[in-house]
């Protein structure tokens, strides 16, 4: 069996839909469908989420007009959906009560925002149900309480419990196709939590763990994923494979198709993920599988990502000193900040830390603890950095990947201000100044698949 | 004014010494001569700091035999430098003294042992003074006491303490040449407490920073140092100048000319160094500064080391823990591990580790701890690295060093396991199976100095 999820733009219209339906009857084995709340159909528009998260606020502040403007836009958004797909059903109904009842909610409820959050893709999960079994597709709405979606309470963060596959797997006998709605789980206490934002990739991570599904496909609006930004690079290759660790890789390091979290649950329950184009269902997608055979090129795609600084130390035989790594890294964790990498010299080490972090208050009093509790020679942070990673698992069977990419930047002037590869050979990362990191992954890019 | 420091070969006999006489001689300027005891003569020979090692053995295990064979053994070893250079003084009385009176000290004082070890630089110091002024040249002996060498309790390891540059500033007011003997300095219950092994270099840097003296002149048996180890490469390049930070990297990762601290005292101070050989002293040597004008080649040397191994741990959305890589760090702290390098993917790290801390018990240790305390995915140990260091202050001005270094390597066939290059820039590392060390070593070195 297969789970299928349909994000946003899959669903944003009554055409779109259809599309969706066609999909799923074309294979029978395409029975849990975790669906999105309606996205945007086209760039000027609202996405359903956005308009519930203005509804809140007008909530929120009392603003009975917004409340009423929000109230109506949402559900004639859902009803002009309705219409199209040409239902009679008393289904309407139920999402427009369910949207009203949402003003009526206690405020002092940590998870009511979670709920107003969370109304997108529970109702469209009714509506598709609806169409569904309307065109001839026994079907059955599920909601996560009775998918055995069981979370942590965490509003906006929530993470599955322990055993809740033990529940979820129970999906396998209900005989219908199942329509459940991304994005959010229940709590012990029966609360809606959602998961971090984009969470409707980890509901169908989740059920496809939970299932034991054979295949999670995740329908969006791309057939599959380049090799390189294709803003950067001129029509970079698509990748037709790559494994988890690759695509975790890519992920971190610029590449946005998947919600990050969304692909653990699918990956340690050994189930591999295809991405495919709703509109172009029978372009063959990217497959993301636990292993696979190597073969072709070692490179399977280049990111780049910028923002980053770097905070150097140096101390004259720091090596010397036991504990100076774990010291420097507790100044750092006492102050939240969360490091990435860190290249080190004998004497020296570079910790690369996200930008965003190294506020002017957190790097001051970084600077100021490292030196009092350290006592380096220099410490000083550097900023504006980008890290460009090439990725790929069959590197560590092809000697000279390094040695191509180095040269590739060498060849173009660009100096390497860090670069690290480590034992795992999926990756080898490259840090340059930002200026030069458009013309770093080109000239990279060239370099393996020109 | 310089410090001159002169090792055990350049005072192994007679006619050594009196090169080393003709060379302080020669210069007006070398005003502090920091003395070694006297090394072997040949291949076969003793050091008279292992007779003094044996001796202790003998006195500790009560062999009355034992002890009086050794003290003979060491004693006609002075006399007969001492009859070579035609001395007639009392001298060697007060040496022979010297030598009887160690086994009279008490076995249950931590510092007996180091009394012992340092009676080898202590006598010889008096010998050559007094052979200096016996040749005209007026010289005075000065001990550590005497010198304001005033160091840590902390036997076979002592440390300068705090305020003794104060002292040792003194010795400028002193006419004579002062003739210092190296390796051991007096703790504050004025007992004599030695530096790690080869500590006479130690005592010469801490006298050139002291004086605040133009040079320290660290005379050895080679002109100077190579490029890469001449048992490896043939006929390898001489380096005439490189900084301090160059000979650190070099030092750290094989280069075993200078004593590793020895660095510091000089470093700190801003005095340069220089290598020189006592046998052919007309040889510019190589000399150690704190700048260098960047000129020529990018690279000064490279440096091979064996014996590491790595710790490789993943866990998929590592990267997302905070503190991740000080927890890792911290297990290995508890187990009194050090680490070297800690090259990180994105859910991955491997911590770079002498391979002899990770003795079975200690290994399976941090396995379990690890496991403990981080659930990762995987952990295991690999052995069998060698690291293959590039340094050298160009490196940052030249983009490239590491494309050709990897280049090199990729004709070669040699697989990279790991590489690491730092945001200092004066050292790339490149680690390799230990079976390709030689060879990843003579590649590099063509590629830079053929």
């Amino acid at each position: 069996m297969k789970v299928a999820k349909f994000g946003g733009s899959s669903l944003a219209s009554a055409s779109q839909i259809k599309k969706v339906f066609d999909i799923v009857q074309a294979d029978k084995q395409r029975k849990f469908i975790v669906v999105s709340a309606p996205g945007k159909r086209s760039g000027a528009d609202t996405k359903v989420t956005d308009a519930l998260i203005a509804y809140y606020k007008a909530y929120k502040s009392a603003d009975e007009k917004g409340i009423h403007y929000y109230q109506n836009w949402i559900i004639e958004r859902f009803r002009e959906i309705y219409d199209e797909l040409g239902l009679k059903s008393p289904v309407i109904n139920q999402i427009a009560e369910n949207i009203n009842h949402l003003a009526q909610l206690d405020l002092d409820n940590v998870f009511t925002y979670d709920t107003f959050l969370a109304a997108g893709e529970n109702n469209n999960a009714k509506l598709v149900a609806d169409f569904f079994n309307h065109s001839g597709l026994p079907s059955r709405y599920v909601h996560p309480s009775d998918a055995g979606i069981m979370v942590s309470s965490d509003p906006g963060n929530a993470r599955l419990l322990g055993g809740a596959y033990e529940h979820i797997k129970y999906l396998n006998e209900l005989e219908e196709t199942l329509i459940i709605p991304g994005f959010f789980g229940i709590t012990k206490e029966g609360e809606v939590c959602t998961f971090s934002r984009g969470g409707s990739d980890i509901t169908g991570s989740i059920i496809a763990a939970g299932v034991r599904a054979e295949l999670y496909e995740n329908f969006t609006d791309v057939n599959g994923i380049f090799a390189a930004h294709p803003g950067i690079v001129k029509n970079p290759a698509y990748i037709s494979e790559l494994t988890y660790r690759e695509m975790r890789e890519l992920a971190y390091s610029g590449f946005s198709v998947l919600h990050d979290e969304a692909l653990v649950p699918a990956y340690r329950a050994h189930v591999p993920l295809v991405i495919k184009n709703t509109n172009n269902p029978d372009h063959p997608g990217t497959k993301i599988v636990v292993q696979r055979e190597t073969k072709g090129s070692p490179v399977v795609g280049i990111a780049s990502s910028s923002a980053f600084s770097s905070l150097y130390v140096s101390k004259y035989l720091m090596n010397r000193e036991v504990g100076f790594g774990r010291k420097v890294l507790s100044v750092l964790e006492n102050l939240g900040v969360r490091f990435e990498h860190m290249p080190t010299g004998i004497d020296d080490m570079s910790i690369i830390i996200r930008s965003r972090y190294l506020t002017q208050p957190i790097s001051k009093a970084l600077i100021s603890n490292l030196t009092e509790s350290l006592h380096p020679d220099e410490v000083y942070i550097d900023r504006d950095f980008s890290i460009i990673t090439i990725v790929g698992e069959d590197m560590k069977e092809h000697v000279g990947v390094t040695a191509r990419a180095t040269a590739a930047l060498s060849k173009q002037g660009i100096s390497i201000a860090m670069l690290s590869q480590g034992s795992s050979e999926v990756s080898v990362m490259f840090i340059v100044k930002e200026k030069y990191e458009k013309e770093a992954l080109k000239a990279i890019y060239s370099a393996f698949f020109d």
